[in-house]
């Protein structure tokens, strides 16, 4: 079975009707991974020189996914609010032929969409008949806060919406990432395309790793899990927020996320600072992080950088900001040498 | 790690030594399955449009995944030599940008590419410069006679060829299709390429899946199972075989394989006759099989079927055959009823 072990369906539904989404068990097609949901998406929409609007930043594993199918970005900038959406293309101007976000504490810029940008975003799609792929990995890791219902819950009371808008999830980040397990919800109408493909591309997810994850998820012991993995990463999250500010007070630039793996930062009073550069100093001190630049098809904004903070401990996270620090004033030094030294 | 469990990669590359395939562990690309080996080298190589050179008939699923690629298909017709490697274009000619082809009981068809084919093949790769990948699912199934080396094996000692070519398997056949391992051995350039496309496709394959497999090989138990599959698919095929004999004489052209799960017949003395219209009132009577027309990317033999042998018991099979007798009388009659009645 191509579209997945209906054991598993039916628990994927249940685990989605928690998230306020209602989808039957035999509409969830089961994916190797949210990745390749995105692929089957990505492959059921797009030709060679297609557009899709992506949030800047954004997950490197789908513009490279994106990449394949030779897509042309249509960065849409976000803040601590998620991607802007006010500012995608207007009725007249050239549509983009799919949508891609990560709505609850992005990859990498750990920000949630608000309803009211959720509501426009759907507004737009069935306006314009653009798809819209929500990827959601981590809206389970929330540690603060309310969450916002998904797109495909919102469309059902925006008319004409509900073709427009599909839904993505992975078991990775909350039961295992080596299991390889995600899941897609979409129209009918693509879901039979994505289905056909997926049948092209790898017949089926293991069915094997399929009786696993379903009969985990039937234990019950997911339910259990969370409230630990939220509270650990709430701590981390905390630990690691205090400390860069008590390492770099107004120097580093960042929200601290409601939830999920990543806290997004900028140093705003050195806009030509490349953590590219700073990563390299950062390294030999022990400390490693992903240079923004990496999150954009088109590198937007150098002096931006990723920080995880899932699988570091509070004090490696407090000892981490320090050594941090002395990478970037280390970094300053030497940029300012080489001022001086460079001919006038 | 998106090549691949190392642990895996190392039985694997033992189980592959014991194929006369001299790759290192570290070069084996472990693929979800080999449906996705297939896929990882068409979209290293294609672009819309492209041209493929394959057998004819030739594995469904395959011309489903160049078939995402937008490709023109190049259907070389088999016979029981496997594909006739001397009809490729000549210098001058256009190429295709990939050859793809199963050697060793290929599906559908149950031929085996001859050795002298195979030279000559790895010959015209090299000289042409087109990639050829072969697909060998079944080459352990073989019950019957002496192996040929694979083309990765040959092509050592055919100057230039080995750049060419690339060997794609898979644990389907012979542990377990569930699992969904494949694996790709590749020429280094491609092996990167492949394995960068995998990481944006699925990152990589379970590793859960991965370490069971590997624990399996480790066992040892494939090499007592693998004498006992043999020998069950061995009576299977000789007794659909006899049976078809028995139940059509001459009506019914096929090759007895020499290994594999499917033998590929053709009704030779009824030219016309339409399997798919066979498989309507065969299915009535309890028996299925796939209908030729499916084999090719653009129908050329539709009075041709494939039978596969591998899970019905010998007293099934022989009961089969008698009934797809009836079915075929049953159509013949239909035919002449038809045409007595249709307008001159």
């Amino acid at each position: 079975l191509t579209e997945g072990q209906p054991r598993l369906q039916r628990q994927l539904a249940l685990l989605m009707k928690q998230r306020g989404i209602d989808f039957k068990a035999e509409e969830i097609l089961v994916t190797a991974g949210s990745q390749q949901a995105i692929d089957l998406v990505a492959r059921a929409f797009l030709n060679p020189g297609d557009t899709v609007a992506i949030e800047a930043p954004s997950y490197l594993a789908a513009i490279q996914v994106f990449d394949l199918c030779q897509f042309r970005p249509l960065q849409i900038l976000s803040d601590a609010h998620g991607a802007r959406v006010e500012t995608l293309p207007q009725v007249g101007q050239a549509m983009p032929k799919l949508a891609y976000l990560v709505t609850n504490f992005a990859n990498p810029s750990g920000a949630t969409l608000s309803l009211e940008r959720r509501v426009a975003l759907l507004k737009w799609a069935a306006a314009n008949e653009v798809f819209v792929l929500e990827d959601d990995p981590y809206g389970e890791l929330r540690y603060r806060g309310a969450p916002a219902p998904a797109l495909v819950t919102i469309a059902r009371d925006i008319p004409g919406a509900a073709r427009w808008c599909g839904y993505a999830s992975s078991l990775s980040k909350i039961v295992s990432p080596g299991l390889r397990v995600g899941w897609l919800c979409l129209p009918d109408a693509v879901h039979d395309v994505a289905a056909r493909i997926k049948q092209a591309l790898d017949l089926q997810t293991s069915s094997f790793v399929q009786e696993i994850a379903a009969e985990y998820l039937e234990s019950g012991r997911l339910a259990q899990r969370l409230p630990v993995i939220r509270a650990t990463y709430n701590e981390h999250c905390d630990a690691l927020s205090d400390a860069l500010t008590g390492a770099f007070g107004e120097k580093l630039e960042f929200n601290r996320p409601d939830g999920g793996m990543f806290l997004w930062a900028r140093f705003a009073q050195t806009p030509s600072l490349d953590t590219r550069k700073l990563l390299e100093l950062a390294r030999n001190r022990g400390v490693i992080f992903v240079p923004g630049a990496a999150f954009y098809p088109e590198p937007l904004q150098c002096n931006s950088l990723r920080l995880s903070f899932s699988t570091a401990t509070p004090a490696e996270l407090r000892e981490g900001a320090k050594r941090l620090r002395t990478a970037y004033d280390e970094l300053l030094r030497l940029s300012e040498n080489r001022i001086t030294r460079e001919p006038a």
